[in-house]
């Protein structure tokens, strides 16, 4: 069995030398994030995640969780690791610092949220979940409630959970059925809402529901949905702890994240379920979307951790498995299969792409860190331009890719990695729903194609376009070999990905059913060509900053040869996917 | 919930149109395959699928099978179903006529098979390895073991299965450890068996056991390694049944194929268990391997099987499913999701592929036929020459696309595919073994690379590069637009395939690892332009032969289109491969 670690060495280097975290640390006003601190902080939580939440994964995936009497029950060790994750502190670090959190910048925040995903998928999302309601009170709700929520979701004794779907509105909200109707100074809120990720759980105090909802005489469509807090247990005014109206009327048995609950709930069924306004009425969805562009980034993060996972393991088990000989030492001795090298060009496939959709993730964090520190400058406007248009890349290329890189992880082990004891088979499982839930992909590329291209009039795409061609040409025009092929490979693409864009865009006025069929395949393109630029600029830096003595030989040789396999590897199929994004629509009318 | 359909026009097309059937049928003398009588008779399977397989296969799926004091239970449905099979006279497609068989060429085999597979593979795969075993007696057994056990194969009513695998010997047979020793005029067979699909249970009446197994003194590696007929119950010489010393020692819990029992076996514990020498001694892994050569096709047949499967589910899904708005009809109205361009995208990959991948295993059967009917010709060694070079690409291509088609297949059901019940899943998680049993996918790339690319000196590559040379020139040269652009894109694409195929051979003898870290993605690479082979093939044939009245407008103008969706998506992307190819040797290191 292979124990997760942490990949401190690469996450540190993603936050200092792809991104600036003493800058962030600077603009943030804390020196535990600096350059100096941080490296200790992962270090730190790779070892609760592997002592707490790694070691009780697999026995959350065989036993799952049960539901009795209407409630949910999680298994035993999930609730002691709660605890313990309140107690070391690791459940605050989202939050701001006057409700009582640690308000890590979003650079750090994926490296440890990738941290606990990685361990742990279907405890990390109860944590991820509560981010993002922390998120949604800090911004929309008003002084009484910040008071009232904040602290105990910041500390961890209450959890938050989401509840956008329903059975007859899944990726389109605009047909939400549920009623929010005034009562006294509170809302009660009646309907049905499904895929409630730890819609119930005992592991904290209190789960807190943020619910879409329509008020009566609401306008129709996305226009009219308000967002409502309901909470699990609420005081009544004489102080008395109230069971709220909510029913778990199922749990899903699902393809993966077994011991993650996903609820169908029912709210009101006896009309006494009490809600709370968050926001101006009406505004709800606006208000979900702002900070669903943070999950979403927080959702390409548990691609990369599930990937990474799925590579650890795979790796140890390639280390230690005999079988087969080599070319090199003959038919004497058998080999630990790491020595075939399609099991080793198995294996740098994963490790390529996970360092690159790392070092997206991180980039694309650091955007919206800028955004947040400079948010009444021009400059600001630009960060947040350029992370809106990066996250449903990030959401959809890093979740797309994990599925395929954990399949590899099951490849490796062989028939091993189909019998579930192994491992192996939990990532692949776990992998699927990424792909879907948060907005599915297909989605996300609509969104890039439709909004995210033209934001600033098309001005975001550009800028981000220049950095990247400056990019190739400085490595074109790098001394070592291996930089000027990875540079006019990157040039070649942002070629393909320039005139790519410059059709979709103009086939959206004309004919925007061709260009929507085009969408899907630009996002893997772009995704590919920004993981390239990600990569080549990890070689470039080392190269020009000869950072070798800093980093080491060994860390600095395999990232150039990393970047060179990920560049000549996927750029030239990134490349080629202009041919399908041009030709797609032609031949969609078979599909009827 | 949407049932199997066997995809009738379709089959019959590439049985008659890519395939030449009438000539197969009349080398057979057997006019029950003929153009007039096949597609009856596919339909009657396809009836017998639906109705008896595709209705107990999420049943199956559920319960699972259970160990019960050393016997493996089948679900009852199993049972029944399985009676109704034999009866049905379905299980003796493959046999000899002279032993009750119906001898069926290959190319009717892979699309009943493909039937079967579709719609329950946890059930069909018993057949799968029965028929491998018929065939190995076929060929390799003497004329008593003939007589004794093809008759009850044949007719199912014993049950066939393969035992290569050991614990510590997976891919790399030349290790196994289980030992035969002489007894009287029969042998004892000692040792532990592992991965042994349907090893045991309840369905047939006796259970022929094919073992690899070592003889006392025999040479070391793979030239020691005898083939042995092992009965789970045998008649003494009094005619008594006597149950066999073999033991169920555990199934195990899968990622998929959960009503396929995977046992590991213990045969000899008491040193009573009696197996029969099948061929000379030390031969048996080359007599494995004659088998395994159609038993690769077949598991290719599977990945084309649970490929279309769960397209069919996914296509009824789509068209059920009311979720947002199309920009042609507005905001007026929602629309069913298959009116979404993405969603049609993805459907057409799915489509697509599967025809090219079905296409591809038929005309490989077809050569499989004609080399089995003109063995004794020089005609027929080319023909088998070419069998043996396409069977590692329809394996490892048709099964590494059947996990991606399956994702795809959750994808289009949004949140829904990720629950179990939907029955999307289940063919993510069934066709997940495809790339791994009967020789993992990189075991096929090194195959084709170090055997199959140098058969008859290259002079088999070089013959079918000339056909798919000639088919690419004649679209090129058609008069309909779509053609000509296929046909384009197929040439450009071959001029890779020959290069990167070139570069792979000099340097298979200079620098073999260097070699080797491109064999998979050349594999890839042939599949892609294979397939694209196939459609460009298929279209040419429809022109050329204006078979639109006989084949109807719907079908030809459907195959056209989806024949140019293949090409303008696929071919490029194959054609960039050989970056991929050429470069990844460059960075193993990184992997240690």
């Amino acid at each position: 069995m292979s124990a997760y670690n942490a990949p401190v060495e690469d996450m540190f280097f993603a936050l200092t030398k792809l991104a600036n975290i003493d800058n962030i640390s600077k603009l943030s006003n804390n020196t535990d994030i600096s350059s100096d601190s941080v490296k200790l902080l992962i270090e730190e939580a790779g070892k609760f995640a592997k002592e707490k939440l790694d070691s009780i994964n697999s026995e959350g995936d065989d036993k799952g969780i049960k539901l009795e009497n209407g409630l949910v029950r999680m298994p035993n060790s999930f609730i002691s690791s709660y605890k313990s994750f309140i107690e070391s502190g690791w459940f605050s670090i989202a939050g701001k610092k006057q409700f009582g959190g640690q308000d890590f910048p979003w650079s750090v925040l994926v490296c440890i949220n990738e941290i606990w995903e990685s361990a742990n998928m279907s405890f990390a999302v109860n944590n991820m979940l509560t981010q993002g309601a922390i998120e949604l009170i800090q911004e929309h709700g008003n002084e009484s409630q910040k008071n009232l929520y904040l602290p105990n979701l910041i500390s961890g004794k209450y959890s938050g959970t989401m509840n956008l779907t329903e059975p007859h509105a899944g990726s389109d909200l605009s047909d939400l059925k549920t009623k929010a109707t005034i009562k006294n100074d509170k809302y009660t809120i009646k309907g049905t809402k499904i895929y409630i990720t730890h819609g119930d759980q005992d592991m904290s105090e209190n789960i807190i529901h943020m619910v879409l909802a329509r008020l009566p005489d609401a306008p129709e469509g996305n226009r009219g949905i308000s967002l409502f807090l309901v909470p699990k247990y609420y005081d009544d005014e004489n102080g008395n702890k109230i069971k709220n109206d909510i029913k778990v009327v199922s749990i899903e048995h699902k393809l993966g994240h077994n011991a993650s609950p996903t609820c169908v709930l029912s709210f009101g069924e006896n009309n006494e379920c009490i809600g709370e306004l968050i926001g101006e009425p009406n505004c709800g969805l606006k208000a979900m979307f702002t900070m669903m562009n943070n999950a979403r980034l927080n959702v390409g993060v548990q691609g990369v951790a599930i990937s990474e996972r799925s590579y650890q393991r795979a790796l140890s088990f390639a280390r230690d498995r005999k079988q087969g000989f080599s070319f090199k030492k003959g038919k004497k001795e058998r080999v630990n299969i790491i020595e075939h090298p399609d099991v080793k060009r198995m294996l740098l496939e994963m490790k390529s792409q996970i360092e690159a959709m790392r070092g997206l993730t991180v980039f694309t964090a650091e955007t919206i860190d800028y955004s947040n520190k400079l948010s009444n400058t021009e400059e600001g406007v630009e960060y947040l331009n350029l992370s809106s248009l990066l996250t449903p890349i990030v959401k959809a290329w890093c979740t797309d890719q994990s599925v395929f890189i954990t399949s590899l992880g099951i490849q490796v082990h062989g028939g091993m990695g189909f019998i579930e004891d192994t491992g192996a088979a939990q990532y692949f499982r776990d992998s699927r729903i990424l792909p879907i839930y948060e907005g599915t992909n297909g989605i996300q590329a609509l969104d890039l194609l439709k909004r995210k291209l033209s934001l600033d009039g098309g001005k975001t795409f550009k800028k981000l376009l220049e950095k990247m061609k400056k990019t190739a040409f400085d490595c074109k025009n790098a001394n070592l070999k291996e930089l000027s092929t990875m540079g006019g490979l990157l040039e070649e693409s942002i070629t393909s990905l320039e005139s790519s864009a410059s059709w979709l865009t103009e086939e959206l006025n004309k004919n925007p059913d061709n260009s929507a069929a085009g969408a899907t395949p630009f996002l893997n393109m772009f995704g590919w060509i920004l993981g390239g630029w990600v990569m080549c600029k990890a070689s470039l830096t080392i190269e020009k900053n000869s950072l070798n003595k800093e980093l080491g030989n060994q860390f600095c040789n395999e990232k150039i040869n990393t970047s060179l396999f990920f560049c000549t590897t996927y750029l030239p199929t990134a490349s080629a996917l202009m041919s399908t994004i041009k030709h797609s629509h032609k031949s969609l009318s078979v599909i009827c």
